[in-house]
């Protein structure tokens, strides 16, 4: 998927089923336009400091909020959210950990990194609906990030 | 009021009918038993580090969520976040900046001092019911804190 020019919100997620589901619930408020599927966290720390691939096109300088999913293929969720809050450039952006993970141990590691709120995904496929909705809302309508 | 045993959120308000509108939306969840409205930064903190009349209670000690106003008395709520989140005990419990401000500095100097969400109070009377109810089921149901 070619990403768009600006990004609203930046979604790290491997699982193809999660993804397109989530990016669906995003379809129905119209911030398709504005969202990005990553699916490691290589490509997403690439995208929110500009490397690689993403050398010198700032997709993501204008990220509003970074959906982290914890097992990633080669950087994981921890890692990423780790690089993401202890560099001023992106300490500011909301990051919501979205994930199957109920362990205490990745919950507790993910407060102490600084991530913002730790979502578990529902296994119902109704209620996930109803997570990402709410979400959705929550961070892109309620929420106020910082311009 | 008396604060009741052990609480889950901890509302900092100094305007009466803010803190009154906030509770009776908890009531309507059956969370109103859970809630402790404090007046000014210094109560905030004496009960989140039980000192104080707050000494010997552990009140605050399973506080799930801070709702927390900006402009405070005798403390102000950006230095009750910085104190909060520079602290072991309480750096992991969410803290949701609930104000009139709508200030950029202080939106940017609330994320950087690591704030998890930051909420501009509608003016309107039912924004305001809607959006505490929103962000009500957010923190206390569909976010996933750390024990």
């Amino acid at each position: 998927m070619t990403p768009p020019d600006k990004i609203s919100v930046l979604l790290v997620e491997d699982n193809e089923d999660d993804a397109e589901l989530t990016l669906r619930v995003f379809r129905q408020y119209h911030f398709a336009n504005h969202i990005h599927v990553v699916r490691d966290g290589a490509e997403a720390l690439d995208c929110l400091f500009s490397k690689g691939v993403y050398a010198q096109r700032n997709v993501c300088e204008q990220t509003k909020l970074i959906l982290l999913d914890l097992k990633l293929p080669k950087v994981d969720g921890l890692e990423v959210l780790r690089r993401c809050k202890s560099d001023e450039r992106t300490k500011s952006i909301p990051v919501v950990m979205l994930t199957s993970s109920r362990e205490e141990q990745d919950v507790i590691e993910s407060y102490k990194l600084g991530v913002n709120s730790y979502i578990v995904k529902p296994v119902d496929f109704h209620q996930f609906v109803e997570a990402v909705k709410q979400l959705n809302v929550y961070w892109l309508i309620l929420n106020q990030g910082p311009e």
